[in-house]
């Protein structure tokens, strides 16, 4: 019997990994908001590069407590939205069940765990860009594989466990390339080498990834922003290779131009993620000793204008 | 027999102090730009807090060539236009006269000097919350005094010298207040350290003084960047009081709610003073080799954004 799924978040990335799990035939099972109603009658559409596909009839809700218990929960929320997980997750994961979160930046499996205890939680790291264009509507532009780790109380890491294969083979079968990380720590870090300064930069410029990758200041900006946050990694615990931010400047040139999910959020005046992608790496290096100048001066920047953004 | 003045420059700066001069009888010389025609017509217009006043018969020229000589040449272009002092200079200054740079920022003074030999260079610097609101019309919000300082060839500091005590003479027969300072190079310094974070920050922000004194964020990062401008000053050889960047923060909070000048040319897309306020204080430090990332960043973004602006 296949695992049973249940998507919080029917955005761009719950909609997107939902859909291709719906389509590889496991029992899926969507939270939504705004568009539970338009979902139910019309499905899921996903507008992509590696070719269109809808799934008519959708399993979707708007309450979770209507929902089923299923094997796997998978939080597709903005960070920003974790408030409502208190009130979500002990009505749809099952007792010694699964949940992956497929968030950015630094702390959302910590409060996971401490909502819901006898449960894998799984970080999901997400390399996709994507976002959602209209109702039940995701438009998928590049990329989409996902690496996974498993998260631990004491921060070490879990080495390649049964519970992560599992997931990994489920994501085989749905066509979804991923890959098994011993350290979840060091991916999350990872991540955020690219996430700090092409999500925090897009919104303070104004810039897509390829304005920012064009102007010499922006360029240089980036990859000392990047310096830090491995730095930050390191006093964490989670050293990463020494040319990471040569190496991932030089790939984000080869990106379609892209405004990254959290400049959207800017533009539609939605809250950003500035806690998870900012606030708890700048703590997290603080709290380790490590000076990291540009990413408070980021964070704090940030916080400003999502604090104007949402007063008007 | 007293100086006559050369105005260089008929905005907010050259349009309030030029007109103060006048109005004291002093034979004045305004360079002009676009409301040139506008002026002759219609002389000078200053609303004033303390009182407003006109100047109905302005002498104003399009063209340096056509002033005549001046014993003080005042400098109140913005620094992004300096391109034109060669221009300039050598027709209005008098041999053995004086250049006033009434700009911020570090670095003009020296490219005054390498123009014209034989030449007094002062430094003043205006603390005044002024704006340009039209043509041959300039608004007064708060403050005008000035402190003068001569440049030396070396950095060091002059002293007191006999030409900025003339200046100073002049200046108070006309009412405007001033202070003359033994070391040019620590008064811009100090008044770079509350430019860098307000002029910069209200564009990046999109903020008033007040909205950035106002929130916890940008409050602190004002701060943060006003002692790296300190500790910048002072490997420069120029040691400013401890307490500096705790009075600035607490000094701006009573100020009337003010959009800096920097702000209002970004808005406008006119070119913004980002060599002069920003890039070259950053390169003297980093010649000092003092660290000053906050400072470094937002040059870096200003940079950009000034880029962008002017593409547009």
């Amino acid at each position: 019997v296949s695992r049973s799924y249940a998507i919080i978040g029917t955005g761009a990335i719950g909609g997107f990994y939902g859909a291709q799990l719906s389509r590889a035939g496991f029992d899926v099972h969507f939270l939504a908001r705004s568009d539970a109603d338009f979902i139910r009658s019309n499905g899921l559409f996903v507008e992509s590069t590696d070719g269109n596909f809808n799934i008519p009839h959708v399993n979707v809700y708007q309450n979770a407590r209507s929902m089923p218990r299923c094997d796997v929960v998978a939080i597709a929320l903005k960070s920003t939205a974790n408030n409502i997980l208190p009130d979500v997750l002990p009505w749809v994961v099952k007792k010694n069940g699964v949940v992956l979160v497929l968030q950015n930046g630094l702390g959302a499996e910590e409060e996971v765990a401490q909502i819901i205890k006898d449960t894998s939680v799984l970080g999901v790291l997400c390399f996709v860009c994507a976002s959602k264009t209209g109702p039940g509507r995701i438009k998928h532009l590049a990329f989409g594989h996902v690496t996974i780790g498993q998260f631990t109380s004491n921060g070490r890491p879990s080495g390649i466990t049964s519970v992560m294969r599992d997931i990994s083979t489920d994501f085989s079968k749905a066509g979804i390339v991923s890959e098994n990380l011993p350290d979840l720590g060091a991916a999350r870090w990872k991540k955020l080498v690219w996430n700090v300064p092409y999500s925090g930069l897009s919104v303070m410029l104004s810039a897509t990834t390829e304005a920012i990758n064009a102007n010499p200041h922006s360029r240089q900006l980036a990859h000392d922003m990047m310096r830090e946050v491995c730095m930050a990694a390191a006093a964490c615990g989670h050293s990463l290779e020494q040319p990471v931010p040569d190496m991932m400047v030089n790939y984000t040139d080869t990106m379609p131009p892209y405004a990254p999910s959290m400049k959207l959020d800017y533009d539609a005046k939605r809250p950003m993620e500035v806690e998870s992608i900012f606030g708890n790496p700048l703590r997290a290096a603080q709290n380790a000793g490590v000076q990291v100048p540009r990413l408070e001066m980021l964070y704090r920047e940030l916080a400003f204008l999502d604090k104007m953004n949402r007063k008007q």
